[in-house]
C-alpha cells in the first residue's frame, strides 16, 4: 500500500509537520504530481486509501461547528489570495504543457487562471462561508397518537467524490461546498490542470489546518491514471455520491460505470417558448439573451419554440438580431416561410445540445404543442415560457418536467450563484435526491429524530 | 410483442370494455395468471411494454387533481371491501399451492389474507386518501438581485417499480402511495401470491376507472418468470426508481443488478443503548418492547448496549424477563459476569440481524463507546438511547448516523404508519434522496420554478 503518496492533502500535511514554509512545499508539490511520479502509484490502492481516510473523518466533519467550518473557508480564501502568484505560476506550467499537447482554445480558456479568476475563487469561498449552515437544522416535530414526537434533522451525506475536467476553480468550489455541508470530499481533476489543482488544494488544506479540521476532509487524488476514476466509481463503501463535472463524454462514462450513486446532468437541451400574446420586446430580449449570453453553458437555449400567432411578429426581427450576432439558424418549414436563409432543421437538430452559435427554431401551434416538443426532445434541464397569460404560465410550470422551469426569464440564469446558492457543485437532471443547481443543501439529507418519554409500542 | 397479455391492468380493461362484470373477470384473471399461461409471455418484452405504458401516463398522473386521486383511492377501498370474499378465495388458492410447495410457516403467515387483513388494506387506502397531497406544493420564493424569484415545486418522481415477496397487502399499499404521490407504478409480487395480488390489483383498477385516471397508472406484471425482475432493473428509460420490499436476499440481488436507482434497506441491526443514569423502569420496558414487540420486523432491537454504571442494576432483571419470554441471550464477558446462562457473543453476533428471539448484549463504558459500537456494527436503520441526560441525548441524536435516531422510545416504532405517513412503501437506509420510512412525500422530488419579468442576464 502506497500510504502517504499521491494525495496532495497527505503530502502537504507531512511537509507541514516538518515545519517547511507553504511556498516551498507548494512548488515541490506541483512538481511532484507530474505524470512520472504519480503513475508509479497503484491507482486502485491510492483511491481506496483516500476513501478510507475520507470515511474515517466523516463523523468529525458531520459534527463540526459552523464557526469552525467557516473559519476553514475564510482561512482558505486568505490562503488563495496570499498564494495568487504561486497559483498563477502553477497554472502557467499547466497551460504550457497543454499548449504543447495541442488542446483546443476552448479548453485552454477553461484551464486558464487569471488574477481576476483567482480573486473570484476566494470570493466564492467567502460567499459560501457567509451562507447558512444546512447541517443540524431540525424540522418542526409532529406528535403522534403514541406520544412520540417525530422530527427530521438535516445531516451530511458523508463522502462526496467529484470528477472534473480542466477548470481549476472546481477544486475550490467543490471543496468549499462539501466542507460547508459537513462532507468529506475526494477530488479528481483533469490531468491538464494537475499543478493548478494541487496548488489550490494546498490552500484548502491550509484552511482546514487553521480551523483544526481533519486534513483528509479535502483530498485531491494526485495521479492522472484513468484507472483512478474507475476505482472511485466502484468505491461504494467509502464514497456516498459521485458528481461528474464536465462534458457529456465524462458524464456518460461515469454514469455507465458507477456503482456509487451519481448526481449529474447529461444534456442541457434548453427551450424558450414564446406564447401567443407574449410581449414582443420581452420575447425577443429573453430569446436573444438565452442564446447569446454564453454559448458554452448548459443553460443556453438550443431550441426556440414560437406560437404560430406570434411567429410573424417576432421571428423576422429576432432572427435578424441573432444572425447579426453570428448565430446560425436552422428552422422548421414554417420558420423558413417567414425568415430567409434558414436551413431546414432535421430531427437530429431538435435533439442536439449545440453549445455553439447555432439555434434550431420551430413554429408550434400553441402551448400544448410546445410542451409536447419539450417532452419529446428536452433533456429535463431548463425550459422557459415567455407569456402574459397566467393560466398558460401555470400550466407550463406544472406540466413541464424539467429541473428548472422559468417564466419570463432567460434560461442562462440556470446557475447556483444566480439561484442564491452561493456556488454550485453541479446541476442535476436526476429525479432522485436533488434537481437543478446543487449547492450545500443538495449535499445533505435528512434523518428522523424520534423522541418519546419511555414510549413503548402496544 | 405480446401487447395485451400478461399485465393485469390490461387484461382487466379489455374485459371491462366488453362489459363483463368484475366478479367474472376477477375469477378468470386469477386463473389466467397461473404459471402455464404467464410463462408463455416473453418477460423482457412484457416488462418493456409495461414501462412504456407507465411512462406514457406519468404526465397525466403528475397533473391529476388531488380530488381525482383521492376518489380513485376511496373507490379502490370500496372495491376491496366489496370483493372481500373473492380476495379470500383467490388467497386460499395461493395458500393451497404454497402448502403443496412446502413453504415455511412464516411465509404462509405473510401470504395469508384474513377478513381483518383485507379490512386493514381498505382502511390503509382511506388513510392515504385522507392525507395531504404532496404534489404541487410550492416553497416560499426568494428574490435574487437579478429580480428573479426562485421557488421549488414538489413533483412526482415519475414511474416507480416495486419488487416484493409474499405479502399481498404490498400490492394495495404501494399502489396507493404511488397514486397519491402522482407516480405510475409497476408492481412485481412474489409468484406464491399471484392470485391474491391480481385480485387486489383488479380492485385498484376499478378505483382508477371510477376516477377517470389512466388504467396503466397501476400495472401488475403478470408473469412469474424471474427474468421479468432482471428486466425491470435495467429499464432506466421507463422506471425512475426501484423499491425492493422483502428479505435481504431479494434486496441485495436487486441492488447488485439494478441500473435504475434503488431505495432500500438491507439490514435492520438496531441498537438500544441504556445510558448512565437512565430511569431503570423505562430502560427495561423500552429494551423489552424493542426486542419482543415482533421479532421479525426490521425495527426490532438486535443488540442491547448498557453503560457499565447501569449494568448491575438493569441487566439481571431485564435478562430474566427476556429469558422468561423465550429470548436466547448472548453477551460479552462483562454481561456473563452479571447474568447466568448467557452464551458468549461472537464477532458475528454483533453483525447479525437475527429477526428471531435472540439478543446480543454488550456492556460498554459510556455513550462514546456505545456510539463507536453502533458505527462499527450498525446498519444505519434505527438506534435508540435511553437516558435522562440532555447533553448525551443531544450528542447521540447528532452523531449517530442512522435513518431513525430515537430517544427514550422503542425501536419497534420504526414504521411509516407510526411516523404519521399513513403507510410506507419501505424503509430506506440510503443516504441519497430519502431515509427512514418512505411514504408519499418520499416518492416526490422538487423542481425549481424561476419567475422573472422579462429578466435577462447581464
Amino acid at each position: 500500500m502506497h500510504k502517504q503518496q499521491g494525495t496532495v492533502g497527505l503530502v502537504l500535511s507531512e511537509k507541514n509537520q516538518q515545519g517547511k514554509s507553504m511556498s516551498t512545499t507548494l512548488s515541490e508539490m506541483t512538481e511532484s504530481t507530474s505524470n512520472e511520479t504519480a503513475d508509479a502509484v497503484d491507482p486502485v490502492a491510492l483511491v481506496t486509501q483516500c476513501g478510507k481516510q475520507a470515511r474515517a473523518c466523516a463523523a468529525t466533519l458531520a459534527s463540526a461547528d459552523t464557526a469552525q467550518k467557516n473559519l476553514a473557508l475564510l482561512s482558505a480564501a486568505d490562503a488563495i489570495d496570499a498564494a495568487t502568484d504561486a497559483l498563477l505560476q502553477a497554472n502557467q506550467k499547466d497551460l504550457a504543457s497543454a499548449k504543447q499537447g495541442g488542446i483546443s482554445a476552448a479548453l485552454l480558456d477553461r484551464l486558464e487562471l487569471t488574477p481576476a479568476r483567482v480573486a473570484s475563487m476566494s470570493k466564492g469561498l467567502r460567499d459560501i462561508a457567509a451562507q447558512a449552515d444546512p447541517v443540524g437544522a431540525l424540522s418542526a416535530s409532529e406528535k403522534q397518537a403514541s406520544g412520540l414526537e417525530i422530527a427530521r434533522m438535516r445531516v451530511p451525506l458523508g463522502v462526496i467524490g467529484v470528477i472534473y475536467e480542466s477548470r481549476p476553480n472546481v477544486t475550490a468550489d467543490a471543496a468549499a461546498l462539501c466542507l460547508k455541508s459537513g462532507n468529506a470530499v475526494i477530488l479528481r481533476g483533469g490531468s491538464e490542470a494537475r499543478r493548478s489543482n494541487a496548488a489550490i488544494a494546498a490552500c484548502m488544506a491550509q484552511g482546514l489546518a487553521a480551523a483544526g479540521l481533519p486534513e483528509h476532509a479535502v483530498q485531491l487524488i494526485g495521479t492522472t491514471d484513468r484507472e483512478a476514476v474507475a476505482a472511485m466509481l466502484r468505491l461504494e463503501d467509502y464514497i456516498d455520491v459521485i458528481i461528474p463535472r464536465g462534458g457529456k463524454g465524462l458524464t456518460s462514462r461515469v454514469s455507465q460505470d458507477a456503482k456509487v450513486p451519481v448526481i449529474k446532468h447529461l444534456d442541457g437541451i434548453c427551450h424558450v417558448y414564446i406564447d401567443e400574446g407574449a410581449d414582443k420586446d420581452q420575447a425577443i430580449s429573453i430569446a436573444f439573451n438565452s442564446k447569446t449570453y454564453r454559448y458554452g453553458i448548459c443553460g443556453a437555449m438550443e431550441t426556440l419554440l414560437v406560437a404560430e400567432a406570434e411567429a410573424q411578429a417576432v421571428l423576422p426581427e429576432l432572427c435578424q438580431k441573432l444572425s447579426g450576432h453570428g448565430v446560425e439558424l436552422r428552422g422548421c418549414e414554417r420558420t423558413q416561410a417567414l425568415v430567409k436563409d434558414v436551413a431546414l432543421a432535421t430531427e437530429e437538430d431538435w435533439a442536439t445540445e449545440y453549445l455553439a452559435p447555432v439555434l434550431s427554431i420551430k413554429v408550434v401551434n400553441d402551448v400544448n404543442d410546445a410542451m409536447a416538443h419539450i417532452a419529446k426532445y428536452g433533456s429535463g434541464h431548463t425550459d422557459a415560457i415567455v407569456t402574459s397569460d397566467i393560466a398558460r404560465s401555470r400550466q407550463f410550470v406544472r406540466e413541464v418536467d424539467s429541473s428548472s422551469v422559468m417564466v419570463n426569464a432567460a434560461t442562462c440564469f440556470a446557475d447556483g450563484a444566480q439561484y442564491g446558492l452561493g456556488a454550485e457543485i453541479g446541476i442535476s437532471t436526476n429525479k432522485m435526491h436533488v434537481r437543478g443547481p446543487v449547492g450545500a443543501l443538495g449535499l445533505t439529507t435528512e434523518k428522523y429524530v424520534v423522541t418519546g418519554d419511555g414510549t413503548i409500542r402496544h
